[in-house]
């Protein structure tokens, strides 16, 4: 089965603040205060030239953080892409070529790859994912969760776009999620809905998670935008689609319906046909093992 | 299969600068200016009580961490470790306490469990290639690689050992290691080994990846401490075992050996029991999937 | 006239990460090395008793501001609030208390004062807008912008919001607007808000600019769910309301409406009987003139 | 009235650390992870053109901070100032020209125009300030105080400057002030200035606060520098110029007269002409009404 | 040769941000990731106590660095003082007892000690120059120049005090200095004093320094403050100061007099008495041997 | 006598981040938010060429620090060496020439000779050091300590090899040395050297310092690589390589040896003819005087 799939709808090119910082970070925690083994063994002024290859098929992601890398070792590295972020690589293929001060490629080699691999990793999976829904024009949108790995967040998220996914809100400040914890110390989920719609921001619709068919109704009625149906089978879901489509007839459906919760490869074909709009799924991002890229000198 | 294992020999409870760094940039990424949600819906003064419970059996690692998190969101939440990093826990059964205000718990509950996670991931896979190995005194021991996660390497290396695992070098400055790359830029394995020995650090050791059988001869009289056996086949090793200790013969074999390099959960018995002095693994830092932890609202 | 109004309905008393760094920045702008004539003329174990009091009447915002202040000059200062964040205060009211090293409370007081009376005039600025407005259940919600001082936003945010505002959107990242140079960037009205529309993240609504009645129709076409009427007269605000409930007649108007440009505290009072949902104005946080606090030493 | 006045004698053109950390705490507060809009609607590749627009007159100041922060969005941003800082800017006329990716303007706009806006205001008030003290070659220096925006005061001592006025001390640390809490913690005005004096690094004058005539005589006597005279009418500030010449005669005064507090557009003229040294003005720094300037798309 | 002189008059024990900064570096650069040793070899809950001890004659300076070097280490690490900074300690006396978990006793000594001895060394230094100058009213005290180590300069500069100097402005910012290279970029020493009188603020005197008696004469006419005699010889130094008393005849001399370069052990009595205000040294901050203080277990 | 010496052996010329987070500091805390000087006296557009000239004979080391410093204070000072780090350079030799904005120039002169006479300071005198041992091909490598200025100790290691030494371990994390503190704390030489061989990472031997000839047996028992002979006599150093010889006899002694404590340029000679592999000593870096360097204005 080929991972290539249509191209993502929005761009997430540039750095952020966060990223440029945890960069940093990753270079520091690498090299400390020097990288022992090139100092001793190349020539200071030595040139190289490598290619990052593919070893087996995969959604590249991460091609802008690999050349800020290079770029905080040493400036005098050049970088070429030779593919671009999204684009399906099938194995032996390169990616990037470097060239420059032999002992700046040695040194940012890693951690370069570190990025590189953990990124394509999440991109491909969730490239998979995307197959797994098989095709048709009311496919759900698949989105990538809060369960990223701790500083990656930016970049795990471009790379599920880059795989073919879409971002859910990015954090605690840009979207208003009520989850069951949220019911549990508010006391009721009507009381915490109601709170929520009254002092949302104006551009923010109120989320909240329904962990049965019961709570449905009292959400609608409190006035959620969107539900959040948590661990539903696809049965279940396609009762509560149908449940929601009455509740507004003979008005169009006035909510969005997101469907999470246990969903994997084996599993998601059958939730994507039942009507949701959305399936977020963690394991995108938090459970996606390393794609395999190597540099191969030349 | 029990993950049951022996204690680690030593501890990396200390969280170091880079990892206070990282959990800063973690709650700040998660956070950012406020939590809309609970700030809308909680009431300020609202107490709350909750457990963290492991999903599934897994071995645990990260709980300073976890600690660490809510004190940065708020030092009046309490915490109570119910169980230690290195310690495997049953289905069902919570590892930590966690009681304060309410608001406080839910904004620091997901970056808490996307450490936890991610971590107890890494400690419970290297647990699964321990147990692989088999038992025996001479089981080599299970190393983890560079192959970190950007910003995670404390972290990691450290789940590793909680996992009952080793730590390899720490970066770049903490050991010295010739690659194949290294090697292809100095242009000469033996002339690389040569300027390593006479510059290294005098408590340093000099590690040279050896990609054939041919090459092990020139890298021991070149004077390597240790040898990198990459990619080779358990028969291979256990050849190349044979050559060092003739060659250091009737003398006791005087360099470590090391294997290396697409070792998985089936060949590792294999090469377990070639005689190699260490195996090192990429995947059980790059390719753990999240361990499965909850918070539970009590 | 008094200054009194209704409890704003957020909190937001907990201070962020930039809010800290700024706080940071501004002792060591301060202070430098040293506070020179503190150190020279008070004798290092003098303890001093200070009361920070209102000159003239005002709405009071920036107390944690204030604490935190003196937190970062010297722990031992102890800080004792005789008001709250939001309270009108009579001209010579104390609003905090403050005990502890003479040398600390003499090298803070500036910083902690500049804070505090900044804040408290953007909160009293907002307080005679709301006043301005006129009493009545459908009276608009009036909103910050973005048009703040660098590095202060979630302080002058939470100020408008102790003043009896609301915050819009608090950056780029957490809504979505489109302003003039947007749709002069895209080339369309239509086009921009139904690319907008298309890749939103699905918890945020579409907001456009609308800068006369002739582009209404087409914005409610392409789908925007609110409408930012910019520098329309109160009677082209009326005209505006009436239109939108049209297009949406017989169902109830299904998008918000917000006026911005130009409102002052003598046009206030009839844009907000037009019918619109909210009235943002920059002048609360980038004009507002400080409040008049000393702190007096006893 | 026009805001013309003569040229500022020094510059301070070059931004210190604490103003280029305040960029990013600026850049970072309001675009977070990503500029939403922006990404959503403009083509990566598109440019744009547009100019920053006076839309009454002004006096600017902050050019090099909008430079600073279009260099930090995006270094291919293209600025060309059509004016410098201390110009007086008639209505309609540009400021500057910006050219680059339309992403980029469209994202870094907002906190550009916040530091100029502000810092143009400032400089506009200070201008008025300037003017209504009228002419002479005995006018004395109007000065800036340590009443500024946490994090700006670089930014808005220059303002002053470039609006005519001068910059008094820095911070705590380049100068020393003995002000009433000082003397209060002391318990003697005779004993500050006398610590202050025999202890004061030997290139600093010490300036002492008086809040009365009968204090006048007892600060000379103690060796003070300067004289702070706080709050006294034009008429008190008249007979302490006398009474001090007094004290000096036949010699020349040796001591500098500053006049502060209460002081306004109204009362200014009266003070300018009692023959004092320096007036001080805290409004000039924290109530300046921002100044109007817009980003116009060409 | 006793090292005791009388008490400082200005103390500096509180930590600067920089300094603060330094500490942080200074333990990273150390410590990286963990103390290898200490971990492998130490129990995790082993308790510890030491002293420590002046190995030779010396004054200390440096207490609250080692205080706050151990705070930052582990905070359950406690210190308790047996000396105060600028106290003369005999050989084999102790002048800190230091006790608290075993691990991080040893992990911070090394830091600890490395601030303490430099920091004493300088203390002890400047204490022998004091000594050298010999006894009387008139002599001059002796400045602490800006040639002190990079990062340390508060420190230093505290040292300096500790040991019964005196600081000359900290840094480029609060004091005016005219130095050679100024004049020589100025093109004229007339036109360079002239500049900065009328353009200082009106806080600071503004220094000048003088190569020969020739510059002396037109410095004062250009209004200079005081003057820096550089590079004279004691003979030289004589004459200026009568040179200078004359030009103020019958008035007091109106200007303060510095002599600086080349002053050592040997030829410092001759300088001090030759009538000038002050002698500034670079050696007793850049050239300072480090005092000999050791860490004993007990 | 002349300092030449042999070129170093490896290279330290790339600045880590502490080095560079340690330029911004030291340029922080002496420039503050402005030169004062600078700018009040010298045109902004005035151009400057000035060159940094030995005043006496010295062995040079921090030239890329140099650089830094002024690219940090401005990019348009334009920087050519003269000479290369570890060069001896005699007196009124210049070493490197600068040129550009003259404002520039003097801003940044301090900082940059304050760390150019520092570190040239050290490769002097280790220069020195390295001379005092004489010829000959068994000569012991001279090492650089712990004992550094703290947060300057990768610039004064690499300042060290400048002069002819080398570096020991870095930091508490690249070598594993047992001090007699370590062994207080664990009770037992011999324990502790066990422990340390058992949990070491497989890279790094193990240093154990060893205070009289009794314990040189147990730590050759325990599995010592390395032996610190700490405050032995030239006689009981020579007694001590013999021991150790025997020990091994007739095979090669194993183990590494090196002494410290105590070692001068008096008594250096007779401690290098004992045989011992290595001598460390800590003056060379804790108490080197600086090194005479000026900026001459040209």
């Amino acid at each position: 089965m080929s991972l290539v799939s249509p191209e993502p709808t929005v761009s997430y090119a540039r750095l952020d603040r966060t990223t440029l910082s945890l960069i940093e970070l990753a270079l520091a925690e690498d090299i400390g205060p020097f990288d022992l083994t090139s100092r001793l063994t190349v020539p200071q002024n030595a040139q190289g030239q490598a290619k990052v290859v593919a070893r087996t098929e995969l959604v590249v992601s991460g091609l802008e953080v690999l050349r800020e890398v290079f770029r905080q070792v040493d400036p005098a590295v050049k970088i070429r892409f030779l593919a671009q972020d999204g684009e399906t690589i099938a194995p032996k293929k390169a990616v990037v070529e470097i060239a420059g001060p032999a002992q700046s490629l040695l040194t940012g080699e890693r951690v370069a790859l570190n990025f590189l691999s953990h990124l394509s990793g999440i991109a491909t999976l969730t490239r998979r994912f995307i197959l797994a829904m098989g095709e048709g024009p009311d496919r759900p949108r698949l989105l990538a969760t809060r369960k990223t790995t701790p500083g990656l967040r930016a970049l795990e998220k471009a790379a599920v776009v880059h795989g073919g996914g879409f971002s859910h809100r990015f954090g605690l400040f840009d979207g208003i999620m009520l989850k069951d914890n949220h019911i549990a110390a508010v006391g009721s989920l009507t009381e915490a809905v109601v709170k929520a719609k009254s002092g949302a921001p104006h551009g923010l619709k109120v989320e909240v998670e329904v962990d049965s068919a019961a709570q449905i109704e009292p959400a609608l009625k409190a006035g959620a935008d969107i539900l959040l149906l948590d661990n539903f089978t696809p049965a279940e879901l396609t009762a509560a689609v149908s449940l929601v489509a009455e509740y507004f007839a003979p008005q169009k459906r006035a909510v969005l319906l997101e469907a999470s919760g246990g969903i994997n490869l084996k599993n998601l074909k059958a939730i994507a046909e039942t009507g949701v709009d959305f399936v977020s799924v963690g394991a995108i991002t938090h459970s996606a093992p390393a794609a395999d890229l190597g540099l191969d000198w030349s």
